[in-house]
């Protein structure tokens, strides 16, 4: 049976793979600081040439940001069309890796062997588990399992401007029978998931200013408005004493858990000790009347990503800024509409505002949440072919982070989206010391492998 | 009459005391950075050259910081001690300056020719009034009308860590009859003023941690507490809603004017819509039952000189960061202690933590406000020669800034000082575009002379 032999090739090539994905891994794509738009050009074209090495039509697409790579390749059976992005977070604080981000290494360490580096986890690594699983198919059979086309943006983790406009205008091109998207994680250690509920996101930025320059606090403290002291008093107050979030209509279209699905999250007896443990904490933050799980699947946040104003140097110095900035997200789920909580958002802050402040918000773009339809039998297809691979029943999850990306397939091109994902709680994606385990890495790549036969 | 020529000398020498000026101006001696520890060195250098070219036995002391200097020069009369610090304030945002901060220049503007550059004002600019005038005594009459010392620091703007031992392990050669300092300003435009009471400085930097490392906003977000919402609500909660500080014990010693000084205070009509005009407010903030005037001279104050945390660049990430940091100053007044202040401040903000999260505190340092006795004779001589230079009457005011070095004067060497300078409200010290009037440095370089003449 082909299978078997694909999976045995993809065991025998894995420290070739591992090797490929180093090289995609030293390529410096930072999405968000234009500083590195040569270097994701530069991994749009790496991808490119591997993808048409597998026998792919592919090309990079411009776009006003970073490009888009698309590539076709015949096959049998559905139309499966896999999404993922090459672009990586940034690095900052770099002092805190402890080994230059860029330049990837196997490290062995208590739980495994583990590929340290930015964008091993998040996505650079997780793409690839899906083209290795492609080439073991065309080396052992010298043929694709199923008729697959390729889409990998370079702009997700900076909010995917490009990407909507890209999907109306080249919707025909995209058109597929299912989707499949990794670009999330396992649950817990090595029960494998396909994530059915995803939060949206709102991201803000809110700059407050206050006196047109900066002034000696000496001078001018106590009687000149400071904008740090407003921008404090601004995000104190967007959470009561519970926990929940203070803007007037935040929680419309927020659902309550079914019974069902709340009785199926306690079966998967998660371990908030662990989970809290594992970054040093020890008590649940946040809604006082919610459990961990409920909270990062399925309830809404407000967090502050950032807040910067006045000297932050070395030393001390008396200023009284003129400006402070904070920036602000919020997680949705349900029907939470981003449009009305940015307006609500920006009504709060105003209202907030002392005399002679002004604020501007120069973001305030967002996503809704999605939530799939699991009636495809790709669902129940690829759910029997992980927990073959994994010998552990795969469950259908929420997830915390946001990928827009799943409800544009349905929105523009009608099409259900499978998230299947390999990485770990602890892989500090976003942070320094990014890693991805070994084996998620080579399960993964075996775990495609098996989806592609079974949808076939 | 000797001081007839002096004035006429230093009218004629106006120019190339100001080029001198700018080959001082030109030496980046920032001392809160380390990177700058070359400049500050030059920076001494520099003045220990200047003063022997005058006759001064000067030399530069080691610290374990920036060095000091100090020259002595024989003379008739009271022994004279002046004051001075060569360093200067950093110059970010750097954007924001309409020339390279250490290229001094000329510039013609519609309230007339000014100094910009930075140290213009503070302090380099000041210090050199008085180096000129001692100058112009030399060259006129061949000698100093006083017996003079002169005693300049480096670390005045990063904390001044070396002064205090340096002046207790030097005493004896740092003893004189009356200490001058210029670092101060006129009031209003045109009137000259000693300072007699000066407000104190409390430095405190809070780091604020929460989880072990940054996590992913999405996956973390809610459960997870964030620190900069943490510090936020800390910064929040320092005020009342009338502007007051909510430190318990922290108004322990604050005065309340006496008549005298509040009728004399009135009728300084003080422009209120000006002062805040020029930096772009209408309204005071600050203790809603207490006019400007009062708080910035006799009241004390809390407030934000800097706040970080999370991702400040361009774009969005989605981070929940591990720390947030601010750093925060307290003006005081009357018998405010600072090391009380200090202990009230941590144990406010360690009531304030959430399980999870520490709280450190590497300043905390501090010194008391000043108040001159000026029943010296040195303060009616000063008042006077600085009267007859600006044909206004000279007024004894308080000051916001915190100018320890006054109070150490008087502990360390039982000395009163008379805070004489020439600055001007819109000079933009510790902020881009700083500048000194040539009036200012012009008639501040006579008024030394004049005063020096009165002392002698």
């Amino acid at each position: 049976m082909s299978l078997e032999r694909v999976l045995a090739h993809i065991d025998a090539d894995l420290n070739a793979a591992t090797e490929r994905l180093m090289e995609l891994l030293r390529i410096q794509s930072i999405s968000t600081d234009p500083a590195y738009a040569a270097d994701c050009d530069k991994a749009a074209d790496w991808l490119v040439a591997d993808l048409r090495g597998l026998g792919f039509d592919a090309g990079k697409r411009e776009t006003p940001g970073h490009p888009m790579v698309v590539g076709h390749a015949p096959g049998p059976g559905p139309h499966v069309m896999f999404y993922g992005h090459y672009d990586v977070q940034p690095v900052d604080p770099l002092d805190l890796w402890d080994r230059p981000p860029f330049e990837p290494a196997l490290e062995e360490t208590p739980r495994g062997t583990v590929l340290r580096g930015r964008g091993t986890s998040d996505d650079k690594g997780q793409l690839m588990t899906f083209v290795e699983a492609c080439r073991a198919w065309v080396a052992v059979t010298g043929a694709l399992p199923a008729r697959i086309s390729m889409f990998f943006e370079g702009e997700e983790e900076s909010g995917s401007p490009s990407l909507v406009p890209f999907m109306r205008e080249n919707a025909e091109e995209l058109s597929a029978d299912v989707a499949l998207i990794c670009d999330t994680g396992l649950f817990q250690e090595t029960v494998p998931a396909i994530v059915t509920m995803l939060r949206g996101l709102l991201a803000e930025e809110l700059i407050i200013t206050g006196p047109d320059k900066d002034l000696h606090s000496g001078m001018f403290g106590g009687v000149a408005i400071n904008p740090i002291r407003v921008l404090s008093r601004i995000i104190a107050g967007l959470h009561d004493d519970d926990g929940r979030v203070t803007l007037p209509g935040f929680y419309d279209g927020v659902p309550e858990l079914s019974d069902e699905i709340r009785s199926q999250w306690q079966n998967l007896a998660f371990d908030h000790a662990r989970f809290l443990g594992d970054v040093g904490l020890s008590q649940p933050a946040g809604e006082t009347d919610r459990t961990p799980l409920e909270m990062i699947w399925s309830r809404p946040t407000c967090e502050v990503n950032g807040i910067s104003g006045g000297y932050e140097g070395d030393g001390f110095k008396t200023v009284l800024p003129s400006k402070a900035m904070a920036k602000i997200s919020f997680r949705l789920v349900g029907d939470q509409d981003p449009d009305a909580i940015h307006a609500s958002f920006v009504e709060y802050v105003n209202a907030m505002l002392p005399p002679d402040c002004s604020a501007e918000f120069p973001l305030g773009h967002g996503a809704g949440a999605s939530r799939m339809s699991t009636d495809h039998p790709a669902f129940e297809a690829a759910r029997r072919a992980l927990s073959e691979e994994w010998s552990r029943p795969a469950a259908y999850v929420g997830c915390g982070g946001s990928i827009p990306i799943a409800g544009h397939f349905k929105d523009i091109l009608g099409l259900d989206a499978l998230l299947i994902g390999f990485g770990r709680d602890d892989d500090q994606i976003h942070s320094p010391n990014e890693k991805y385990d070994l084996e998620c890495f080579h399960k993964g790549i075996r775990s495609w492998a098996r989806i592609l036969a079974a949808l076939s």
